[in-house]
């Protein structure tokens, strides 16, 4: 199976580039590549029906060859545990990195830049993080960088942002992006857990990771987050300025309480156009019951986007798993095959805009986002809701709903309230003083309340 | 405003032709067209921006020049009463065919071609009609014939089918692809309206057409699924050959009867592969009142598509409009000026896949559709409905469920059924027998039932 890489490239110096198959060289055959692989080797007839021309692996660099060569049998790739040999090898024309992580990944993709290869990467967390220096080198070289699997993977998102949607100034976009976290929070709803049942449920049964941190935590939702707002307002990739909060503080009281007042929480990736910025956060949030994206359960994706033009679209699909991410990850390859010269295949502009044209627009801090809010306050007497509600409304936070939660064995009174928008800040300090009011008898929680998505 | 069109033009010899704005011709400018001319004035920077050069409408064609006069202003497009100079002007690189209609604009859309210009269309009735002709025309003069307005129109669905998902062998789609039938079963629902009246509303809204005919008899609908599984399958458009079915027989009594039972009545579009052919037929159907489908509500579209690799995916928005239609016409232009050569700009085959790799699979007739049913019956006794549904299975329609429908005033019992998968055939024949069976009080009623899309 192994066999010498550089020794077993054959030149096609006869056939026209725009003909001959286009050849790649893949880094990583974990789940992902290992997806990519059989997808295209299954469909490969459909695939050049649709291009025009083949899509041929070529070789593939992998940590462990014994496992890499049972994914690969008899196909004639050739395998290598060098990484930089496929990055700069002259025989391919694309590098499909899916082998995850950032530091070793970014030496990879900028040595296959630096040798004129297209890059295709499903690799979120690579360009939330070294997005700026890696397309950047990419432009100068005038190769493209594709990430169709780097945001909901199976769902052409990106596609739409920045070809589909091409006409319109996008407003906002707002989607579930997490599928751990979704799967999570659907299971703590349908089934009254709490997050450490509902997570080792995921984990049990393969949506959660053992260090389930990064999807949580809202970091990996944060990362897409990014790559949508970019693409969408013509921004650079600015995940360090996102605001990031996970659903790992979540009690299912508070999903109950949601459901009681007719939502639902899901982890919500909000990119919002503001008269002086833009909101970039990943929040756990109520939406109402009825909404469309509250119907996205699961581990399923969906992403809502508001453009001046079409108006709101939403698209929908699985966030995760081998063949959905190798589904992007392919379309990527094929849009490049479809090209005949290296200058086309950087059809579209790395991030929907022309570089020049990309402007660094303020990320709003959180002081300044403004919204609606939920807040759960115990008390020891549930006669004290009005009094509350009037005790928020003097401190800037004005109520358009109280409620006491339904009683439930344990638990005492929780004065339910959803405020008019505020000021954060303004909710913050009112949440800070409530603190010290005589009548509470625990912790306030405060969730955002998104029902402005219409 | 109106000046000679070919003297008015000037050429631009010593710009390259990939950084000079795209001159587009504009054949009709009503509601669409008023809507592209809006929306290009008014996101003109950004659209520049993400292509990288401008897109300028340079000639219109109109019959009424005096209302377009109005809706361009002062802005130098030149005014034309006469399509065909629009077509074969000198000065333009795109013909946008927003007049509708078929046989005129078969005419302007050939010409267009002839004189080797690039072709945008929303027109959903001409490419159903005369796609077999036009896009071998344009094959062989290379130019894009591109139609992403055509279906779902602010859903950037057929780039979906056949870029982001391009990895795949689709194995079905359907959706809800006319908003005029979606507005009306809404309002027969959430309204308990009959037919007539929810049309009635619908026209007074402008939702429907004075004729609604094309809309709520299916023809509409129609075109799209010839469009959308053309580019699924690797097909021809075989509109002629789809079954068609409107809602124009659809009583009130069996909307709710669905509900009764779980379902939603849809006007679904539907086009399936089977071990023979293809399913390509639309119908009201009966789908379960929680599948994402059924949560499309009012005059919105949405459509599921099931790949082998990406699963099922879907994609929703309006699916009429002025500007929500410009958004995909704009699109269409984008794609073309994104790329600076003739040949390059018919990157993506006109159906999606090569023209000699598209294959005319066979449309299953009628009789040879398998699926599930539902049947109303009216009985002069609400004793029968068990021998009813032992009567069916006699006859090789077996039942999953069968229930009596909630009384109604001046109604007499009907029993609902619900038949396992049948052949079609089958099913007509038994309901012919049942026609003559002694306990029957009235004509049976029969929709699909489609719950297999998960």
């Amino acid at each position: 199976m192994y066999r010498d890489p550089v020794q077993s490239f054959q030149p096609e110096h006869q056939v026209p580039a725009s003909l001959r198959p286009l050849r790649v060289g893949m880094i990583g055959i974990g789940t992902v590549g290992a997806g990519t692989f059989r997808v295209l080797r299954r469909n490969q007839a459909d695939i050049v029906a649709r291009t025009g021309r083949g899509i041929e692996i070529v070789i593939v660099a992998a940590r462990q060859l014994g496992r890499a060569a049972e994914i690969v049998g008899d196909t004639g790739v050739t395998l290598t545990d060098d990484p930089l040999l496929v990055a700069t090898h002259p025989g391919i024309d694309v590098v499909v990195e899916v082998a995850g992580g950032t530091g070793p990944a970014r030496d990879w993709v900028l040595a296959a830049i630096a040798h004129g290869k297209h890059v295709v990467t499903a690799n979120k967390a690579l360009l939330a993080v070294h997005g700026a220096e890696i397309l950047d080198a990419a432009r100068r070289r005038g190769v493209a960088v594709a990430y169709e699997g780097a945001v909901a993977v199976s769902i052409p998102i990106v596609k739409a942002l920045r070809e589909g949607l091409a006409a319109n100034r996008i407003e906002w976009v707002a989607g579930i992006i997490n599928g751990t976290s979704n799967f999570i929070l659907s299971r703590m709803r349908d089934e009254a857990l709490d997050f450490d049942t509902a997570l080792a449920q995921a984990q049990a049964l393969g949506y959660a990771e053992a260090d389930p941190a990064f999807d949580v935590e809202g970091t990996d939702a944060g990362h897409k987050l990014s790559l949508l707002a970019a693409n969408a307002f013509g921004m650079p990739i600015r995940f360090a300025d996102a605001q990031v909060e996970g659903i790992t503080g979540l009690s299912r009281l508070d999903v109950a309480c949601a459901e009681q007042l007719g939502y639902r929480v899901k982890l919500l990736g909000i990119a919002r156009r503001q008269a002086h910025g833009v909101e970039l956060r990943v929040q756990p949030a109520l939406l109402p019951a009825t909404h469309l994206l509250a119907q996205v359960h699961g581990s399923m994706n969906g992403v809502m986007v508001k453009g001046d033009a079409a108006g709101i679209t939403m698209y929908y699909g699985a966030g995760a798993g081998s063949e959905q991410t190798a589904s992007a990850v392919i379309a990527d390859l094929v849009d490049i095959a479809r090209l005949d010269c290296t200058r086309a295949a950087q059809r579209v502009p790395h991030l929907g805009f022309q570089a020049h044209a990309v402007r660094d627009l303020p990320v709003l801090p959180r002081a300044d986002v403004c919204g609606a809010h939920y807040l759960r306050i115990p008390v020891a007497d549930a006669g004290q809701a009005e009094a509350m509600a009037n005790w928020l409304a003097a401190r800037q936070v004005p109520v358009r709903r109280v409620a006491l939660a339904d009683a439930q064995p344990g638990i005492g009174p929780q004065v339910l309230v959803l405020t008019e928008t505020v000021v954060q800040a303004d909710l913050d300090q009112a949440v800070q003083a409530l603190h010290a009011h005589p009548a509470l008898a625990g912790r306030v929680t405060t969730l955002r309340v998104e029902d402005w998505m219409a």
